[in-house]
């Protein structure tokens, strides 16, 4: 996972968040452009490319995938996405992953980011799940502290290959 | 994830990499108790559990995942999940994610776990993935140093809550 978070107090009364609609993609693209170094890695349109509305589509129409928004003052501020994960260990349980998790740049710092991991924790338990994970980049000690706080714990290395 | 791997030299010709069915499921359950070190964790039946059962129909029944099994002289010897995921970063282009990677104690050591990993890093690319990644408990570093071997870098932090 890239995530783009930072130490945050308890998240503001009126926030909330919920599952996201198709209404909420560009807005969503918008955000994820904020987890690269690489201006280029998104296209934010319009129009979205075609590939990010068949993924889109394919997300909705999967029930163990959760496209999370935080929102804020009527305003997506924050993005994640959770996944369920039928598996055959742990006498059949299902886990859960949590990737690309971003809280706008301008808005980081209001406890957005804690509302939807708390929100991810809760549809996992609830789904049975044994575990949740995610991995985030080495350098953003931040984000790691945020996760501590959580609870979560460090017990993993994160191996990758791009293609 | 977690692993039991360990240094291997290139697999045996002899052996190759398929999709589970369900008359693999008795020992793909025996491979993955051998990922625990709470032996009481899986339950090897017979019967399986249900849930387990359901579990497997539930990948089964997904495109987007894929259950593995090493197979040599006519044995399985060693199996590994592999989640192709949709994905709205990258414009749009899935990822994938292996899960519970392991051969067998006695059958280490042949190159079956290289065998896995190059099967599903195939899959990956062909699926149109932007990376895989995976995750290993930092206890174990000589499955880092196969990681590595295979071309995966340690980039990121693997973080867990357990429920």
């Amino acid at each position: 996972m890239s995530e783009e978070l930072s130490s945050e107090p308890p998240p503001s009364a009126e926030a909330q968040v919920r599952h996201a609609t198709e209404a909420d993609l560009p807005r969503i693209v918008e955000l994820l452009a904020q987890l690269s170094l690489d201006e280029s890695r998104e296209e934010l349109g319009p129009p979205l490319p075609e590939t990010c509305r068949r993924a889109f589509q394919q997300i909705q129409a999967d029930p163990n995938q959760r496209l999370l928004v935080a929102e804020a003052g009527g305003r997506v501020v924050g993005t994640a996405s959770l996944l369920i994960v039928p598996n055959l260990s742990h006498r059949g349980r299902p886990y859960a992953i949590v990737e690309n998790v971003v809280v706008d740049a301008t808005e980081r710092g209001a406890g957005y980011g804690e509302l939807l991991l708390r929100y991810a924790m809760e549809e996992a338990r609830r789904a049975g799940c044994y575990k949740l994970s995610l991995t985030s980049n080495k350098r953003r000690t931040d984000a790691h502290r945020f996760y501590g706080r959580l609870g979560f714990q460090a017990t993993h290395e994160g191996f990758r290959v791009e293609f």
